[in-house]
């Protein structure tokens, strides 16, 4: 491994978190709208509430709870193409909404829902590596804002949500594990490994990608721990939101 | 005509314009990029600059300014599908995104452009009436901005920019005509007429419907005075963010 | 403006119609079916009766009335796609067909027609300019020849259709303000004016656009006043064609 | 087989053809444009000369012929939907139109007619049984007069066409065997097929489908036999069409 | 006339079919999954068994049978796009599963199925010419074992199935007559059939096409005699395999 | 943790794979053809090499290599829709296919590959659980023997693969964790966890997602060591396939 120091943006250390802010009531119509900011990367996280559920779980008594992931075309450096005029979405965008559910579908008592949806929309303003966990961090104070609306409504008794969930990625650049990567880290790293944990500390999911290199046991073991510590910061921050 | 008088909100005279701000560099990437407020409709503006026309352009010497509009999905009072996960824009989202093209174009001098596009897109964040009006006075400001940066690099020696446009939409509501319609005001409204004007109070588009009874030609002159008058205002707003 | 006298085919006069010509039952299958001709354009219209309405209209006791328009692909000089086989209607096409729909519902009293569609469809065999102001004024004939078929089997007490509806074009080509466009002077004009008015002079629809330089109010004017002689006048030959 | 005759509309005999109708210069545009009338079915069969063949015929000195096919929405008695709005082709469509191409191709030599394409649109105004049939006996004759405009221009010096093709459809109903169905016949016969033959009494098609019973070799023998003799008559109806 | 003797693959006679194999419970889930191969072709043939009906069968006290046909990408000597990446099934690909559902729809007896679905699936192994005369052929098996499964769950009390079916291609190569071709001969071909008979020697469908030169009555007449031949065969086949 | 012992399917330990068998040459068209069992599970694995490469590569010396993942609508216990009748691939398709790609180039130097892509495919035709682990590990040998035609045909003077990859499934079912899940095992399972390491023993692809409950570090680590041992495993079955 290299030892000429890796200077991060902002003299961030590997182990340091970019500034997160999270804007509640961001948008006026939705039950839950929040803007999560990590560093220069801002997604919009919407939770609706709807009184109807998809077929596979008609007449079963239980929820559901899912996601739609969207960049604005120039959200990122080069302009992308506008996935509504190219009339269908990427596997890219697929695979990160289906990410964004299960995620938040892992600290959902479906029962406890009852037979409506919670449907959370992710659509980033502005990229800068880390759309995807800023989004699902997010979208958990979103989901939680909504189902503050139906406890007060008084159409749930108690919180389906059984626990915070939150995400960060981490990846090995030039030999060195960082916390938290922006854009040129993300584009330089060797390894890019995305976590998604329990406010209990528990894996929900673990998506690693050696980029270059394959990685051994131990740059994995260095991965997780870095995340663990990353994410217990970001469970702090979404707590502390819901607060004010 | 009714006597009792109409309240607006915000104890908002018939003949005024919301409060309007305009916001540029509000995204970091784009070579323009506004967030255009018309009281509670947010839409986000960007220019990009992109080095190639479309087939129709090309070897022409000029160049081609187009739009693309999206609402988020969660931009409405209730939610809306997303039109990338439905596969295809709708014919509202292509007759709008169609109208800021036109709109745009009728104040630039393709050639003083050279062969590259203008990419406007118009993306709302929050929807509460005129998305269409604020998209078009918005992305103005946005496309100086990307002129500006051409003009920096010495890539166009002048601005391909023959003057201001702005657009406001008027309306009919219980026999009251009313400028710059709000989206309680709109589901009211009999008469429905969006204005798209330059600087110099010359028409660009001029789009009427009748949405309930249709209109007499003294209600249609009555409606083109307020459009007259909204939009000198909107080409001084505009103006004055671009000093800033 | 140019002093040298523009020369219209047909030697017509600025403020001229082409011939119209309006054949009914021109096809056996539909309820309405109508062939409606301004010059060389030329556009089959059919009005289909169909017992069901849409779902934002079911249980309401109203009906809908709704159109789609189609151009053959070799109406026009050089051969356009299919838009079947391209697999979506262009922008042009659906701005369209709402316009025609908007048209006709403007005339039509929801609550006397029942929970039943009259579906239109606008065809364009042959096309020289003005298609879609074709289109509305013949689809009104239609639709009267669709709403005798329900007043004669009992299934509608009165006509839903509150008056006539009619469409024309108007523009400035070369200063001049011309009635009822052909496509060479479409293509040349620097104004272009669709108006869409009731029988009783109102107005349903404006749609001006700047192709070239934008209008002054004056211009406007005169615009708006040839289109109203012009559809005045065709509201009498769709009187006509009905008494036949 | 019953032994009760069977009535044709207007008296037919069994292997009467329809009244035949082909209309040459039907509209402006094309370069063959003909209305075929086989009885109450309309097809409206425009040839387009274009200068440009697909990616498999590029720089092969050869040309090609291709045929697209589309029935107007209200064509038929209850109305079927618009296949550019549902965004796909049926496979019923599909399959008329791959054979309509290859019934042409069958008398066209691509090498004398050039690296360019003959783009063949039926397009059905009134269906009432055998629109396939017509449409290939009415392309026919509009390819002709396409080609006529090429050696007119001196584009090619002999004719690529080779000899006449014309199509009829036969089938049995309640046990006799008709030439040319008409829609009510079309529905109520077992055994439905579609012949094509070129002037010379070859064949080039033989779609032959039971649609009740299975069908014996004399019973397919004999729907030969009378598709050969209505073919025949085509052919001698589409030579003199050619000569008016 | 040709007299040179055209030599086929493993020194089959014009008459002779390739070497059948129909191996039933290909696949383990499928009520019925049959792996046919005429020579080098390679076709698995499953029907499944569905509760339920297409729209247009609900309440009729009828079932339905209908066949989906596919080929996978490297089936063929050079890969061929995959049809769900494109986004569609071609043209070809529909017109052969219309080709299949028929087939085997006329020898099923709709009423005494019951109100469900025999869903055939016929997807290509490997492609050496008659992919779809194996699909009938094999799926006509699979739809045995489907029926058996229904049979013994006491689900029907009688087979609907009203006898066998079966299918062939036939085609004159350099001037002679052969059954069963394969992919080179396929090429060679001037003229192509597939024929399709049930096991009592009637016919269900004929497709002949001229690829070349067009063919005469008794060229027609010397095909429709050695596919006779060789559907008895694979009748006897067919009846052969279900009784291991 | 339960004490209960958990029965595998074929007495199976925890740490045990299913029966795997690698048949190459399956299919005869493709560069590489091997049909991967594990267990009940087969996929159909080709490799395809393509003269050309994909826009993002042209010019640049480099080759590619891409996968497409397809099930057949069999292959599973109820039918699944034919993705290329619906129109497009899933979310889950596109997923497995992109992480097959992914998986593949981590051990090809794309350099001495030259510009031309390995396309691979692989298509499910029985499905029991861990279809893309054995596509992953299946691919492979196809890409060698692809590689081997590209080696003996002169094309290329070095391999460019520069390693084995492989891949199982993992999985905590009822407090146990157990390697290579089957069907009935992934259903019932909390956790599931693909992982795909090279023949080195590193990683290339780790993907885990609690299905149930959250999972802890610990039984993450049991879950890689069980991995990495079932890796093992099957590179040496690899190795062993290709020296037949």
């Amino acid at each position: 491994m290299p030892t000429t120091a890796l200077t991060r943006s902002g003299s961030r250390a590997a182990d340091q978190l970019r500034p997160i802010r999270i804007t509640r009531h961001y948008t006026m119509h939705a039950e839950g709208a929040v803007l999560i900011e990590f560093g220069n990367t801002r997604v919009l996280c919407t939770a609706s509430v709807e009184e109807k559920v998809p077929p596979h779980k008609r007449g079963s008594g239980e929820g559901w709870v899912t996601a739609e992931y969207g960049m604005l075309p120039r959200a990122t450096h080069t302009r992308s193409d506008r996935e509504a005029a190219r009339g269908k979405q990427s596997g890219r965008t697929q695979e990160i909404q289906r990410l964004i559910g299960r995620s938040l579908r892992a600290v959902f008592d479906l029962k406890l829902l009852g037979e409506r949806t919670i449907q959370i929309d992710c659509d980033v303003i502005q990229a800068d590596g880390g759309t995807r966990t800023a989004a699902i961090t997010g979208a958990w104070v979103a989901a939680q804002d909504a189902i503050a609306t139906l406890l007060a409504a008084g159409k749930i008794a108690a919180s389906p949500i059984t626990g915070a969930v939150a995400a960060v990625s981490v990846g090995i650049v030039r030999g060195t594990p960082l916390l938290d990567l922006e854009y040129v880290e993300d584009v330089a790293c060797d390894t890019d490994m995305n976590v998604v944990m329990t406010g209990a500390g528990h894996y929900v999911e673990v998506q690693g990608t050696a980029e270059g290199a394959a990685f051994s046991r131990s740059e994995m073991d260095q991965l997780l721990s870095l995340a663990e510590k990353g994410i217990a910061e970001l469970v702090l921050l979404q707590q502390e939101s819901l607060r004010n």
